[in-house]
């Protein structure tokens, strides 16, 4: 079996089988580090980094360099020039026609998507906005699989930035999906996003549960932590390069760090992970040091960070074995030359035949419409000047009540207020060119290919569709019939 | 024979037989580029940019990797710090101890020949400022080739701004060269500068006519066009980099876009090209899509453009088998390859024995002269603090009527209105130390290396002349004795 | 013998036998530059360049490329930015994972220290802030071998800013070690910092004295010059970057060139070097020109330059066979194709057995204890508050009288004021908690591991510390009977 031209732009791109070929190539490359393969001799790799960052790009160089290929590389620290330049779609197939495979960094949501899309040649995402960054959660995953053998069952606590770490992101659906429980604290203002937790309970069918409505017996069975993971306490794109102002105060702001939110996994109900229920109040961002780690359920926690860190992780822990951070990073070049090599073909893979424990992908109707703009995160390469040239609205319908769209790009989820149908004909009982509110039972009845949505009545109005007898949202939505009509 | 230690900083360092032999070892280079080939290997190529650019630098850097050989790379976005630093013949002199081939872009017209001229290895002019990009023109050329068959008689059409579009220079020098018609609409504000004009009348010997003007069998033989080409609508340089300011209010300013110029090559007086005569005036930029192709005249054009595009090349456009633009873009690759190979002398060619088509080079004196500044482009690297310490003004007299002197580095040209001799005793009817205007018959009569030039009567005051009873500027240039002596 | 996984922070970290066996190698190497050895095939160089900088970081990217090895990049104009990141501690230890060997450039003087202590691949030294440059030091020390031979004896005159120049400590250092004789021109506010000349008498066992005061017979045999060395008269740092200011006003505010400091090196005092003595005055930094090397005393003169030049060097001496700069440049491809070799532990070298004149490191003791923040050096690595978080106060005790400590990183020295012991039950005569003046005998009773030093008499009131009787500065250092107290 071949993973070649396959992209891998977020972690569902590959399965739970394939997640393990990749790291069962990473334990033969472990061994070729000290001398150049000639794998990928011949073939080029290259690293466009329009985000600042060095790690995540030297590892990729690095990787590619050991394996005897070669490296074209383009780094820009702007973001605004991006706007007034070309669009994403041509440099994909401009790029696409000079090297073998491209590995993207993008500030965009999305943006690794359109390079997949457009390129032709194998597309790896390092990372694109807020989204998702899957090799590091391949470099994470491998780190816990050397450390603890399997990732089943493990107990592990997030810390730190949830919210806006894409790291966590791409991480939480691996450990989800690998069958690990995840505790996370109540940190309000980077709480996971809601996108995120949806993926998490319906798509890997897990669970959230408060740790104190937790019965004892299953609270005992959470501790000692496997791991703890957290976050930076600012954003490393800082680190290189001085032009970019992001807005850190909203990342700044005081959190508490006591644990509400929990996550069970949908295989583990019976095994819930807690963290930090005893840490009470906390202003600002958590600082994992010795101190912190004396909790008895931390005594055999490895501590992870994706770094770089700021202040949220002390020196003091360098020298602990439990401290997997540099073993994280070092780790990433060897993973990366598994999955370069996997992508361009130059070796095939054998899926292990034990039970693949990933959730199989939903097939999700789509919604690609395109009346009015749908507004629905301002980071998302779909909503881009630049990128609206050639890009169609698109978006998974993931749930009917309430009717709950995901971007295809961003994973954003928009909940749309209005409804219509395109195509009147075929749903009699609609009247022709008129619009419904998304809160009644009619939902139901538009097929999604006819499916049609607004944000606003207004918006509804300007496309030339009237209210209907069901516009009103208080509207019961399990009986037209009982309506007491609002204006 | 060989290209050996040759340079290409303009389009006409290469004969059409050079140009066909890079062509011909293009196609081979075109098969290997699967598998890395080891005719560079041991090679190394500094690629520096003074000037954002992704596309073309990443070309000739993958190129060169194909090739088997090692890339050193310099980017730099800003420019105004270079006037800060040092010297670009320091910087040739050093790098040309580093690498084997140098390929520079640099803001500056006439740094690509300074680099060529200090540097001690052969050097590539990947775009310098407004003044030339010949290998985005091997592209262009090569893929007309590969798509016609040949050159020669092909109509072309040239959108877009062709004042400042270094690609369209180079390019209009190239198909006259190789005998296609060329059509320019009429577009005020961003017309051909007059030097360029100057070049492809005077040294291609071609002729530039009115549409309206042409004999109607001759207007029928020119459509339909083979290609049109069309320029960004804004400078690409704006696409990677944020902190460029390029005034583009100029370049944006509307603009009619009715033909009334009409370029015809001197060996195909019977072929006259023309574009667009139909369009009738549009506001701004003119834009290629599918509406506009539907004139009859465009039935069979190829669409051309050197990317990247901003707004006037519609993306409805990219499947149509006629868009060139991508695979223009894909074969810099091996049309690099090849033309590295050449300089580096890693292979010989073979001239075709057919006849060269080029027109031979001309051999015009020289001026040297450094009597005041003479200021005529302020982005002539001539021009700059830098360079001025070790460049002396060098100016090539192409015209002795109207007096026309092109600049070495930028072939900006200009017409100095005063003239006196360095060697009175050689010219015995001038008076010592006098200044005479350019407008007299006297200029005849001044030996090219003795003549010295000024910008004003106060310059040659300055600088020790006195005026002649022929510094008055209305004198006869027929008869020194018809003189009404003005003031 | 093998320099494998030694590092090169400072110049002193090569003994004169090892900096001999590297330009054997060199010799070797230079015979290679033509055809790509695979001498280091497999093996990775990170090139981090947190500086402007593009002779130096091509050179080592060349070199490397010509020992067929391979190169991960990563460039940072801007450095405020640096503050808001990560820890240079952290980026070594992550870099050090995926290179096999880290040149590093950084404006923190001391930068390159904390890379080599981290890291745990080898490090080089590319610059670091004004400290030292070792590698620019080996192509001048290699450019004098080449020209005369030999080192030792020779007259080498010193022209620029030698107070910021890192190439010239390094240099001097070098100089002194294998035995010239150095010239330094009086230029107030250039001068040699007071850590670089303490080092060159006391560690290096030379004297400084003015010209005017030695014996005519020496005077006399200091003439003619082997060489100058001039620097540039505004930091190269500008050359490539816009971003970055540096406060130039001090360095180009006037200076006399007149010669009054003169360093005379131990093993040759019979021999002492002068230059410019006749002059005189000179508004502004020196300029060499073909007038300037007119003087008699530079008829046999090398001309060095580290470049890139500015208006110090004219151009009308690039033509001269003397002139050495550009020389100096291209040997830095071998020279560090050699030092590259050997760091990796790819080739032995042996040390030639004659004498080696190097001066035999001395063990000064170390003051490391953390009362009270010591301020010497605000662009020392130690003073950073990234690095503050794992970086102690580390000093070289290198004198009790004056008390003088040189910090372990960016080498400067301090004169503390007041001194406490941290043992006083093994310093019994001495109160406990109190503190006396530096300026006292007491300072040779208290053990260099007890020591406690302050900057101020406040700072040691706010550790705890009370004033002794021999608090006041103006105490008998000799004798602490003879006290006239104070106040």
């Amino acid at each position: 079996m071949s993973l070649k031209n396959r992209n891998l732009v977020t972690i569902d791109d590959l399965s739970n089988g394939e997640i393990e070929a990749v790291f069962s190539l990473t334990d033969e490359m472990s061994e070729l580090m000290d001398k150049q393969s000639a794998v990928c001799r011949g073939k080029i790799m290259a690293s466009l980094f329009f985000e600042p960052s060095t790690r995540t790009r030297l590892s990729f160089e690095a990787a590619m360099h050991r394996l005897g290929g070669s490296v074209i590389t383009a780094v820009d620290g702007g973001t605004t020039s991006l706007a007034k330049g070309e669009s994403l779609a041509d440099m994909a197939r401009v790029i696409g026609s000079y090297a073998d495979i491209i590995v993207i960094r993008h500030p965009w949501e999305g943006a690794a998507k359109i390079f997949a899309d457009y390129a032709g040649v194998p597309v790896i995402n390092a990372g694109d906005g807020g989204h998702e960054h899957p090799t590091q959660t391949l470099c994470d995953l491998y780190t816990l699989l050397k450390e603890r053998q399997t990732i089943e069952g493990l107990n592990i606590a997030l810390f730190g930035d949830l919210e806006n770490g894409r790291t966590i992101h791409s991480l939480t659906y691996a450990l989800a999906r690998f069958g690990a429980n995840i505790g996370f604290p109540s940190n309000a203002g980077r709480e996971l996003p809601e996108y995120v937790k949806r993926k998490l309970t319906v798509e890997y069918r897990g669970q959230f549960k408060k740790y104190k409505d937790l019965p004892p017996a299953i609270q005992k069975r959470l501790f000692p932590l496997d791991a703890v993971y957290i976050t930076p306490s600012s954003p490393h794109q800082l680190a290189m390069m001085p032009e970019i102002n992001i807005n850190i105060e909203i990342k700044l702001k005081a959190m508490k760090a006591g644990v509400d939110a929990l996550y069970v996994n949908r295989r583990q109900l019976e095994r819930l992970s807690s963290i930090a229920e005893g840490e009470g109040l906390k202003e600002d961002y958590p600082v994992i040091d010795k101190k912190f780690l004396k909790g008895k359920e931390y005594k055999e926690a490895l501590v992870m960070h994706p770094l770089p860190r700021v202040d949220e992780l002390a020196y003091e822990l360098d020298d602990d074995p439990k401290s997997m951070y540099f073993k994280q990073a070092a780790r990433g070049v060897p993973i990366r030359m598994a999955l370069l090599t996997l992508l361009l073909g130059e070796k095939e893979i054998s899926i292990p035949a034990k039970e693949d424990l990933s959730v199989p992908k939903r097939d999700y109707p789509l919604y690609r419409h395109d009346f009015g703009f749908i507004d629905h995160n301002s980071k998302c390469v779909s909503q881009l000047d630049t990128e609206k040239r050639y890009i169609k609205p698109e978006f998974k319908i993931v749930s009917k009540e309430p009717l709950t769209l995901s971007c295809v790009y961003c994973e954003h989820e928009i909940h749309p207020q209005y409804i219509a149908s395109s195509d009147p004909h075929h749903e009699k009982s609609l009247d022709s060119r008129k619009y419904h509110s998304a809160n009644t039972y009619w939902v139901r009845n538009i097929k999604p290919e006819n499916l049609i949505i607004f944000d606003t009545e207004d918006s509804a109005k300007e496309n030339g569709f009237k209210p209907s007898y069901y516009a009103g949202a208080s509207r019961d939505r399990n009986d037209p019939g009982k309506v007491s009509k609002e204006q």
